[in-house]
């Protein structure tokens, strides 16, 4: 080891190390391995380069920090307590992975305060990394002027031979490469070890080659346990290269200081135990008592504290003369920066009557898509290489690439996953940004892990999700979604919306553009739908409501949502000409109708009246709790087929008069 | 274009060609480009390499194809129905993506035979390559001797700039650099276009560069769409490299032909239209009518007629030489070539009584794969780098790698989505292979895209998800499934099967292990749970089942899956002691119960009962339809949080006496 055992930087590292062992140790659970080999990294990181506020977290201009391999999270909370963070303190560390602690199992931006990202199921840090710098790269390009540099941070994460594994970091990483993420700046920690043993026995590719491929710049550590200067150095190189994001490959040994158990898998993801600790201790010299941190290291991570706030105070300077040159540009700043959305901006949001002409609902959406991108500077996305069949283009903007990162149109490629995962990073860059993603609807299956994790981190992204159902037609059922949209019913926190018509379109882009701790899932169509008479960009807020009545307490309820509402309607019709008293429900958004109050969901759907049939063209799974014990649906219980949508539509009894036969079976 | 344009090799290619028009216009809708720029290295492959034989696709030894990029089907079908293929017509192309054609919009197992596995959603196909030159790689090793060859075929794939951008793909072709697949080679069809257009907008990464670092065996040929001997070679040359697989990046031009559409994102997924549909023809010199092929190139695709019948007899000599030579080896291999069970074979499922020690069901998991991996040596598979966590390792067999392919244990590294889907081409590689794969039940998000497939494509693969509920305790809320199991059970054909016990493990793997056409997903705990009264293995069978009983007719119903039915069964028994009559209900699997006859769900859960409460450390979503209006559910509806498992279910509200609570609250 370069580093003399006792010399400050040692004990700052072995400060790192140890409250990780012991955090880990009391908790008898968690990753002590990680946290041993990477400390020198880190440490050389947060101490020579990272600009960051432990006062204010939420400083704007701070570098952000991903710890991609995030069941190594004692590392951060190590760093964030040491260097002075408030959201954790010793005691949280003390009570790492307990019940209400601030320092969970993982990194989460919910619980902690300073924690950029959720990370834990791995790959999805480092997209998350992309999706930060790509945020950075657009804001610097929108607000920068020659003369005042408002928004400039790099964006910094650690990652580890399993987030290398999932296919997930690859697709953000290739894209990144193509994007010349010149800020974006990863630590590769190479211990060739994983939860299984070596890296030999599944994982022996050239990591530094592939992103070399990739088109990144790649640099390597040989010892990343002692010899600091190189990483320092190694950072100062990446730093100098502006057009490409660089991987730095850091060569270490996990669980470093463990005599007998570093290197191996066995310190991956367990507690060392008492006589494994003392060996650790008697090995690194470490004479301090369990969460003991010598004052001079302490004091040595506090000067963070100061460093920290003469940064911001310099970029609050920076800030007030671009106030001064650039006052609007300087008001839109801080509006996005609050979160805040431009007064009146919903009345850009299309509204229809029922002689508009007939469209598909994903048309709506390219609609409502470009009417708010007027009025949304906020706004940008794109598509996983469907941009013209998802309709996602804005037209007011170009295309997001080196050179020209102000632009809003953003070409993820096939890449669904790290797409998903990518938004997740954009959104939680800062309060402001609006960011919208695109597929069929089918492929949402690729990009679970994402969009699970937007709901769990409360980070607002929105999905624009066309294709919707069976009646996507000829692609067949590997493309046509029929249980999809319940399993994205079932994550908590996520908005589902599938809107029967323009209004219902609009309606949806209004609750997704204003739920930022909600991410919000729009299902639209891709076959052509008319305008209702009765749909408005309010009722969709309400998630369920009646569309159309009869008068008194109806016979039958028909609840439809999206393309199947106006097979409702004209059964509703007919079944009306036949004497009968019925209902129409449109039911856009379960999660809002759940939402309402108790008296308003029995205004829609009254205990009383159990005769109720559901029509949706797709799976029956959690609709019963709508139609009922007495009540029945028109579902798709099977995969789909491979033919013309409309004909497939007919083939699974999507016609009014079937809807009709059911509905009378149902009255008896 | 160095072949002639009336050579009989352009006549034959431009038969491909015009098949792929001709059927596209006439349905309006699917993908020309793709055959139409690929034609020539399939028509290569196909004509001058490739074992199969047309009249019985089926054939065990015979090459494996599979067209990656599944949107250009009309490749694969041309090329069948050119050779002889009795399941692809004439009047399947002609009915391209219509109702019942045996030519879908993709390609499809259960459609059509000879479709070796269903691709579509874009990069699943390289990794069902890769199981499928797994499969080979362990069936060769374990048959074949020194003097007699059975298993001994390639694995050929294409795929397209879509596929190489999904992130699955990678996962599994840096498997399969590490594993060595020497027979497998996928043709890289280097077309530049994808549906949004260039490449150049997202996707300018060097493929082959990240193939080698995978390691695989690179070559170009730089004129894919003339140069056929170019493409013979490049083939010639992969086939000598036996220790790596090879990829053939062929660069062509998307749309060959076609004088205004070629090389344009236009000419990808839509029809050509009737001018430019003409203009093809112009340009390739094709004078024939729609559907038109020309007699030579006719009888120049059937000489695949004879050539697989010669190929088969071969291979059926070898066979009848091994009968003779290795009587044993042959039955077993014959055996597993017909998917037959070896007799007897349950009757090494383990089984409990309610004074075995009280283990977690991974544990049991754990036992009844190691019992099963006896009397089963079909039976094959590893864990997503979560072995010790999964506790699926085989103890009678060593590790399939490079040089020990016999072996059953696979390391598939940190790469859920490439394990799922090469679970696929592994199961679907012939009847008699039993391929389970495993992680964190949380996990199946990221694989979720192969499970759909393998639930659609009817690949019987065996899933084993530890870690089931909040109870994982410390990892937290990335790591804790809430909406999983309800995600999984809208899938249709999909068991999902929440073993109780012991007993019901055992009844679980019965279940996987017969059901070739339906995989199945068992959910193990991480933590210990007691064996019960009245679990067995045949009551898995019926999905669900009264675990004990009042006399009469209960007052309640308890309604448990999982580690929640100890919970119902001392809950019960508290109830019962007060005087209510209490039934329990163990329901380890929906999908069983409801294929169970009406009488039998109605003895279970009869309709007059309505007071049920159903009891699962899992989000309530789909489980109206068994607790019913008047029932209720003890559910987890947020995502759960880091801390010990039992302190995390205790605060979710998993106790015996909050059971009892609730039982209370509905008994009013």
């Amino acid at each position: 080891m370069a580093v003399a055992t006792q010399s400050l930087e040692a004990l700052c590292i072995n400060s790192i190390r140890f409250l990780a062992v012991d955090a880990v140790e009391k908790a008898k659970s968690g990753h002590p391995g990680l946290p041993m080999g990477a400390a020198p990294m880190a440490f050389v990181l947060w101490d020579r380069f990272m600009r960051y506020n432990p006062k204010n977290p939420k400083w704007f201009n701070r570098d952000r920090f991903v710890l991609s391999a995030g069941h190594g999270c004692m590392l951060q909370y190590a760093l964030m307590y040491l260097t002075g963070y408030d959201s954790v303190s010793m005691d949280d560390i003390k009570s790492f992975r307990q019940w209400g602690s601030h320092a969970p199992g993982h990194p989460e931006n919910f619980e902690t305060e300073g924690i950029e990202v959720t990370t834990g199921p791995l790959g999805q840090g480092i997209c998350n990394g992309v999706g930060l710098a790509m945020a950075e790269a657009h804001l610097a390009a929108r607000f920068n002027k020659p003369d005042c540099t408002l928004v400039d941070h790099y964006t910094y994460v650690i990652l580890g031979d399993g987030c290398n594994m999932e296919g997930v970091s690859g697709e953000a990483c290739s894209l990144a490469g193509h994007l010349g993420l010149g800020k974006l700046i990863a630590f590769y920690d190479d211990n060739h070890i994983s939860i299984d043993g070596s890296t030999d026995i599944a994982f022996t590719e050239d990591v530094s080659k592939r992103f070399e491929a990739y088109g990144w710049h790649v640099l390597h550590v040989e010892d990343g346990n002692g010899d600091l200067d190189a990483i320092a150095a190694a950072i100062e190189e990446a730093k100098k290269v502006t057009d490409r994001p660089t991987m730095i490959k850091v060569t270490t040994i996990i669980g470093y200081g463990s005599p007998n158990k570093a290197n191996t898998g066995g310190i991956h993801g367990a507690a060392l135990g008492t006589d494994e600790v003392k060996a650790t201790r008697e090995n690194l010299d470490w004479s301090y008592e369990p969460f003991e941190i010598p004052d001079d290291a302490l004091s040595r991570f506090r000067q963070a504290v100061d460093r920290g706030a003469s940064y911001e105070a310099e970029w609050e300077e920076a800030l007030a003369t671009y106030r001064t040159k650039y006052a609007d540009e300087a008001a839109e700043f801080e509006r996005l920066l609050a979160g805040k959305l431009p007064e009146g901006w919903e009345k850009a949001l299309p509204t229809y009557t029922p002689e508009d002409k007939k469209l598909a609902t994903r048309k709506n959406s390219e609609a409502t898509l470009n009417a708010l991108a007027e009025v949304l500077p906020e706004l940008l996305g794109g598509s996983a290489d469907l941009t013209h069949s998802n309709l996602t283009e804005l037209e007011c903007s170009g295309t997001f690439q080196k050179g020209g990162y102000e632009n809003r149109n953003i070409h993820f490629g096939v890449r669904e996953h790290g797409m998903g995962a990518i938004c997740n990073g954009m959104t939680m860059h800062n309060p402001g940004l609006l960011v919208y993603c695109a597929t069929f609807l089918v492929f949402t299956d690729y990009m679970r892990g994402a969009i699970r994790l937007a709901a769990l981190s409360k980070a607002g992204v929105i999905y624009v999700m066309t294709h919707d159902s069976i009646g996507l037609g000829e692609d067949g059922p590997t493309h046509q979604p029929v249980e999809t949209l319940a399993a994205l019913r079932a994550i908590p926190n996520l908005y589902v919306i599938r809107p029967a018509d323009g209004n219902e379109t609009s309606g949806a882009y209004k609750i997704a553009v204003e739920s930022r701790k909600t991410p919000t899932l729009m299902a639209f169509s891709r076959q052509g739908l008319p305008n209702l008479d009765g749909t408005s960009i309010e009722n969709v807020a309400k998630g369920a409501y009646v569309l159309s009545d009869s008068d008194g307490t109806p016979d039958l309820i028909l609840i439809g949502t999206g393309s199947e509402v106006h097979l409702c309607v004209e059964a509703a019709e007919k079944l009306r000409s036949e004497g009968k008293k019925v209902r129409v429900v449109s039911m856009p958004c379960w999660e809002l109708f759940e939402a309402q109050s108790a008296d308003y969901k029995e205004s829609v759907l009254p205990k009383a009246v159990t005769k109720r049939l559901a029509v949706e063209a797709a799976s029956s799974f959690g609709w019963c709790r709508y139609y009922g014990a007495e009540g029945d649906m028109l579902s798709v219980e099977t995969f789909g087929a491979s033919a013309p949508g409309g004909l497939v539509l007919e083939k699974f009894g999507y016609t009014v008069d079937n809807v009709v036969t059911k509905a009378k079976a149902l009255l008896g």
